[in-house]
């Protein structure tokens, strides 16, 4: 067994869905390759924009921050990044402090911004509280929020998060599984703003399947948080991830047909579910909102904060 | 616990995803209900319909006709019913005779057509073959081409096949998962028909869950099939199947979702991705056909028939 592409025989990973063999170097190659592949198809940047990276440590965002910093070092592009601390006692730190390290080495200004000190309420006081809502559903709507405030302060023409294949099939399944129209609409690998005040997102890592993600920072010594939120087995994505990694063996292309099915019918989706952006705002936070509460002001008024 | 409709205390049957539980009866008449509900909402039938029962004798298709039967009695379709003898050693023929007893009992016009006959193989024979493409991919298209010529031959309006909610659910999971957009284009309640020659199908029991179903044939103490297919644990369907009822446990609304979902994207789909059928013929058998050959010709042309 040799390297499908250099002969080298110190292969380190089999690609199921290709039958590529490859060797480290062959390997890193084609995951930056393929992700600048998906940068060009889906015109995820132009010239000049300054990107603001989601960084939470963890592999995906870490991976997306060093592909994303070739763009800079060849002035295509400017960086800056921002984590944010949900308050998650014995977890979030070790991510924090490797997202700085990394922002520290590459020279990419990055800002910690804490929910506490934001919303003045912790996820893991959130999860204290009776009658919660289930953390992943409080935790989505405040990172968002947050990180879309803080796009606008730093100037950031657009916003990057580490969403890979499994991320984003998981969440086109979970929808088609909810009948939940309007949220698949907004999948995909850039998320058109859909106020003025929201930046533009994109997923550079869309199409890298996590565990390739896994093996990249492995391969490259990139320092990750690789500990798992301890609250993400409640969730509903975690049954789906299951069954999708489970139908992956038989099938290894599935999670590569689910997402060029969903691409295929997504222009059909926003023709006939065209949605008018409201120009409301919130009438607590002053967000832009369709209804009186954005949806994070919702929660903090239910959670009593 | 007693009855939710009726008071009775001999219940039968509680209702997951309504929470209602149900004496005989009420169980019953709630499946013909709903039914009938499809059936109008969808606008499945006209008055004046000669409906064709696709009637393997299993419990989806007995369930068919006993249902259509009652706008039969009421003079408002007129019912034929056709058996298709695949050639399956050990399991076809108990059907058969199934079949023809219900189609006796109801004074319904009733033929049984055999792949062998029709086509010179046997779903049996077919399965002997080597590099054989699956066992539901045969049965599929060559029981299609054979109920649309006996509907032709019969003067049939319409054609009503047994799909239960999980079969319809299968088979838009399957296809979002494949991403197969021009298929998903051809489900729902009532497929259009794609050239002249075709008739119109229709699914009465789209939105009764199959254990519903087998419920209701034990309730009527009506005579069916219940052996499952030999062929059938080798698809792709199985394993979707499998997945889509562990799904089910915790979250018993999910096959209503899905469907619901499937429903409001269907005709984005059809605007997106209208399909010009092609006034073609196939060479060999003269059926419509978009290609040279349809479907079950290029089949046979395979199998060296």
């Amino acid at each position: 067994m040799e390297c499908s592409k250099c002969g080298n025989p110190q292969i380190i990973y089999k690609q199921e869905q290709s039958g590529q063999i490859l060797c480290k170097d062959c390997f890193i190659n084609s995951i930056e390759k393929k992700v600048i592949k998906t940068i060009k198809k889906e015109k995820l940047l132009n010239k000049g924009d300054k990107v603001l990276v989601a960084l939470s440590g963890g592999k995906d965002s870490v991976t997306t921050l060093e592909i994303l910093n070739t763009f800079r070092e060849r002035n295509i592009i400017d960086l800056c990044a921002v984590t944010v601390d949900e308050g998650i006692a014995n977890y979030r730190q070790e991510g924090i402090d490797i997202a700085k390290r990394h922002a520290q080495r590459l020279g990419i200004p990055h800002k910690v911004i804490s929910l506490k000190d934001e919303h003045g309420i912790s996820l893991d006081e959130i999860m204290k509280k009776p009658n919660h809502k289930g953390s992943c559903s409080y935790c989505g709507v405040f990172r968002r929020t947050i990180i879309n405030k803080a796009a606008r302060e730093m100037n950031a023409t657009k916003i990057a998060t580490g969403h890979n294949l499994d991320d984003e099939v998981q969440a086109i399944i979970m929808n088609y599984l909810e009948g939940n129209i309007n949220n698949l609409g907004k999948l995909g690998a850039k998320t058109e703003s859909q106020a003025e005040e929201f930046t533009i997102k994109i997923k550079p890592l869309r199409e890298i399947p996590e565990r390739e993600i896994g093996l990249y920072v492995v391969a490259k010594d990139l320092e990750v948080h690789f500990n798992s939120c301890p609250y993400a087995t409640q969730s509903f994505r975690g049954e789906i991830s299951e069954i999708i990694n489970q139908l992956n063996e038989n099938h290894p292309t599935i999670k590569y047909s689910t997402l060029r099915g969903y691409d295929k019918i997504k222009p059909a989706f926003n023709k006939e579910f065209k949605q008018e952006y409201s120009k409301n705002r919130c009438k607590r936070c002053g967000e832009p909102s369709s209804n009186e509460l954005c949806k994070a002001c919702t929660f903090l008024k239910e959670l009593g904060v």
